[in-house]
């Protein structure tokens, strides 16, 4: 029989000892006024628990303040808010803006300047998605590769470290981050053959501490002794190597682009790596691994927990860079301390994040390329008929490349228990070729085109219910929803559209229950917090682009559909509804 | 004695026959709901008679919908409204957006994709300050010197015509007026040598109808049998010719970039001319007619009725291109027709809108280089120590080269007979030197460094009443205001600022009412309108640049004071208050 000073020590020895960085995060994450990081917290709920505005008076909200960016490219950051400031990444150039939160008077503009030639290289519009606070600093990524420190104050540069490189075809478009005394940030580059990585800088000073590669040897991928994946498929030894042709893995993409989240008790962070390289399959035989693939790691050490490679040897560019929602729900009747991801290949995965153990991955997207998730092999159940071949046509592959959700992040309420989360209904038709790899350059080899999926709506919000499994309600938009969400205790969910409407709905029903038009359409991320004049203001980006709106910001021909790697043909009326041109708008009640 | 039918057998000979296009012009004009032309009617008094929006209740106004240009060049155009759709001209590259007036979505977009080229040859920024609309037809200009008439329901180009030459340094940026079967249109360039002109084109064909040159021959700037001017200074045969050194006034300025009114009872047109080049006076001795002049013409065939020089042998770019507000006045106790100007070198001038006489020209700005106007003979009284020479740097010359208001347009309201006058208060210190006319490249020859009036306000806004001549109450503001204004029934003016407010003030006392943060600084021009669902709304463009606003728009160096032919000296601290960014906002009541 253990006796209780024992099970003291056994904690304190192998669970979690937060320091005292993480420890103020976490509270300050609990502290509605402010909102501290893009995702709200370490669980990324996206949930505040402000209910100023309610279901009943939300329809009475107006624009207290807007700030216009002077800028075209997609506007996706998440405003981030600390004390009476707010602070915005724009796109490239990537200024960090400081404005005042109740008037929206302009402090200070950091400009790190980074190289115009970054524009060349990013796949997907020379977005951003904002800032991350910690001790007095903002941290946050430029398109150029540089992770920059910035006085909290006074915008003043405490320090730039440089990450990678855009003549390797490198950029770095995340959101970064902080656990502890480090900063954690990641690149992008999937689509010019990039090798990716999530890396850790010392908050104080800058330096590398470790960088976790996706692909190579189990050194470079900081895979070790504590490494315990639960599927058989997911074990062995230099699979980062093993699982591709020779050498391949050096240009093997699985870019680290995304969510990143946190468990303080289980002293993990959980994060997916992107799509492998080339999207042609052909010229990668074998499970390409690690990406398309989920990561637990010490976030001290960058040494993996456990990996679960969610599609082995992609076929769609399925990325799995989507958030991880850390929650502690019931399931059969048990609690468990589970991560939900509502995955870019069109499955809910609800998984045990201490093992990395699927509980359960049901279809929240319309799939032609699967038939369902192998519980027992961790395997999804490929359709033979949708593997493209090299010389041929494949036709509706669904979900399309950017998934039934892209990077959007979803947003969990506290008191419907149900998860709210933007996506689209894309398919498309595909054709492969043999391309080569040269630094810097496109390494694609497919040639696509997008179409709305069944019932031709491109767009669907919808509430989920992950304890059952099951839709609870849906809205059908017009144009993928790719603006993030948010919900709050007054029991309002937020989110934008493509065409210019920022829209409130009711939590439990999906009623509409407001809306507003914007001057762009909406590709942001929604926050909402309290001023010093005790009003609730909600925040969002309006400034339409990224992948899905890059036929307007990109200003690409509508008549050519491969445009934008194919997404263009499925946008090809969007310039009807929207221009571009970021400006943030700041709602309250009258 | 007079017989009654040969009086009337006078007038029909003699006086007005408005056409039918100009008399539903006229009509429409009255009509609240709508916004025919940027100037709201033929007398520019850009006063309304909706009254739903009042002093008590204006505070409550909030925005209905925005829209973003996706363009970050100053936005100076007024909305037009016809029927229920609402019509902006953005900056460079000058697309024609048509967009529902009450839920703001976008009906369709004209581009005429003018040449890149004419950016480079645009003085002041590479603005455009709006559409005029008749017969079913919206007509505009480009900056490369192309009038366009466009169908207001389809968006399809009816016709289009050339009419300047961006490689002699000409553009156009000025708003048409249309005048019976007529638009009128004039040309920029006065900073690069041009040859100013105000053309007439035919509504249904384009074809060019006539053109006066503001300098030349009395043939080529129309002067003929009924030309009368009232000052004997403004009489003699070919003074655009004679008051020159040879040959220069083929280069001299006198662009007609401003506004223009129509009184449709005497059937004169009104409009004046842009300051002479170069700004090195002393390389052009003589009067440099018709420079800095107003001329009365007849709107069918060009013809001068008069003319006035306001200001012979400019030192300072004082350009006449300032509204003219036409109104029924008790002048000394006498109903006269009158023209009233707040002119650019800081006087405000009543003027018998018949003959050119002027009435009174009192001062409204700060002023260090005139004493005055002597009525007796129409010409300013010069400071002799304020005369810019070669080789020396003259100091406080008030007011500066936009002078006391530039082309922001004014308002006047039946109700409080007042006009409220956006304006700046900016002084300067002038070098001048030898400049030679190279086609197509500034032709300025001075360096200028502008700075705050007295008191350090470089902004203010003013009611006068032009029967007593006196300023009624005042409003400083940091910076210039630099955008038009709006003065409705409800007994509300509305103006912006550039440091991003859109401020309503009471008509009679000036007294604050409401301000609305938005997303840039305002140089637009507001108007007010009705929608089918009964309400009224306010539109403006957000946008910051224009010249005053150029160190924003065009990201000039700030510490670099004589960018933006000295304008960024004054302006300094803008960056620090606003992004550009254009954006149309549209207010009502909740
Ligand atoms: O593989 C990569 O490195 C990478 C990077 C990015 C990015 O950084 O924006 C995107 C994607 N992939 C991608 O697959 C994708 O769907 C996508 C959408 C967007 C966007 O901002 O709208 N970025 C990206
Ligand atoms: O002489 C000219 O031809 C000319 C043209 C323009 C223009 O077209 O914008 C301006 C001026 N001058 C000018 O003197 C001036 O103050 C000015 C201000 C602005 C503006 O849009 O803010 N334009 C112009």
């Amino acid at each position: 029989m253990l006796t209780l000073p024992f099970i003291v020590l056994t904690l304190l020895a192998t669970a979690a000892v937060p320091s005292q960085a993480s420890e103020k995060l976490s509270e300050l994450s609990k502290d509605d006024s402010q909102w501290v990081m893009p995702a709200k917290n370490y669980a990324s709920t996206r949930y505040s628990g402000l209910d100023q505005i309610t279901t009943e008076n939300v329809d009475e909200l107006e624009v207290a303040w807007t700030y216009s960016t002077g800028l075209v490219a997609g506007h996706e950051a998440a405003p981030i808010v600390v004390g009476e400031t707010m602070y915005v990444v724009t796109p490239w150039p990537n200024k960090l803006i400081a404005l005042d939160i109740t008037d929206g008077s302009k402090r200070w503009v950091y400009e790190p300047k980074p190289a115009r030639a970054a524009q060349g290289v990013a796949c997907c519009d020379v977005v951003n998605r904002g800032a991350a606070y910690a001790e007095g600093k903002i941290f946050f990524n430029t398109l150029d590769n540089h992770t920059v420190a910035v006085d909290a104050e006074t915008g003043k540069e405490i320090w730039k470290t440089k990450l990678g490189e855009i003549n390797r075809g490198e950029t770095m478009t995340m959101a970064p981050l902080v656990v502890k005394d480090k900063v954690l940030v990641g690149n992008s580059g999937g689509e010019m053959g990039v090798r990716g990585w999530l890396t850790a800088l010392d908050t104080t000073t800058g330096e590398i501490a470790w960088r976790a590669y996706s692909t190579g040897p189990d050194e470079d991928v900081l895979i070790g002794e504590g490494f315990d994946p639960f599927y058989a498929k997911d074990q062995g030894t230099d699979l980062g190597v093993e699982t591709w042709p020779a050498g391949r893995w050096q240009t093997g993409g699985g870019t680290v682009w995304g969510w990143i989240s946190y468990d303080p008790e289980l002293d993990l962070i959980y994060h997916g790596t992107g799509n492998p390289g080339p999207w042609n399959h052909t010229q990668r035989p074998g499970d390409n691994k690690w990406t398309v693939s989920l990561f637990a790691r010490d976030p001290d050490t960058g040494m993996a927990k456990w990996a679960y490679q969610i599609d082995a040897h992609d076929l769609f560019d399925y990325d799995g860079i989507n958030e991880s929602v850390l929650l502690d729900l019931e399931i059969d009747g048990k609690p468990r301390k589970v991560m939900v991801r509502p995955e870019r290949n069109g499955h809910m995965y609800v998984m045990d994040r201490a093992t990395g153990e699927v509980l359960s991955a049901e279809e929240y997207g319309f799939i032609t390329v699967t038939k369902g998730i192998n519980l027992d092999t961790g395997k999804p159940i490929e359709v033979e008929a949708k593997v493209p071949e090299v010389g041929k046509v494949t036709r509706e592959i669904c979900p399309a490349p950017p998934g039934a959700k892209d990077w959007q992040p979803s947003a969990w309420s506290e008191k419907t228990r149900l998860l709210y989360v933007p996506h689209q209904n894309l398919c498309m038709d595909m054709a492969i070729a043999e391309t080569s790899y040269i630094a810097g350059t496109p390494f694609v080899g497919a040639e696509v085109e997008m179409y709305a999926g069944p019932g031709g709506q491109r767009g669907r919000f919808m509430a989920w219910d992950p304890e059952t499994g099951e839709e609870v309600w849906n809205i059908k938009e017009r144009f993928p929803v790719w603006s993030g969400t948010v919900v709050t205790a007054g029991n309002v969910v937020f989110y934008g559209t493509m065409d210019r409407w920022f829209k409130a709905v009711d939590a439990s029903t999906g009623e509409l229950l407001w809306k507003h038009r914007v001057g762009s359409g909406i590709i942001g991320q929604p926050v909402t917090y309290k001023g010093p004049d005790g009003r609730q203001y909600v925040a969002i980006f309006a400034g339409v682009g990224g992948w899905s709106g890059a036929v307007v910001s990109g200003q690409l021909d509508p008549s050519v559909p491969f445009g934008a790697l194919g997404f263009v043909g499925a946008m090809q009326d969007l310039p009807q509804f929207t221009e571009p041109g970021g400006t943030l708008y700041v709602f309250a009640l009258p």
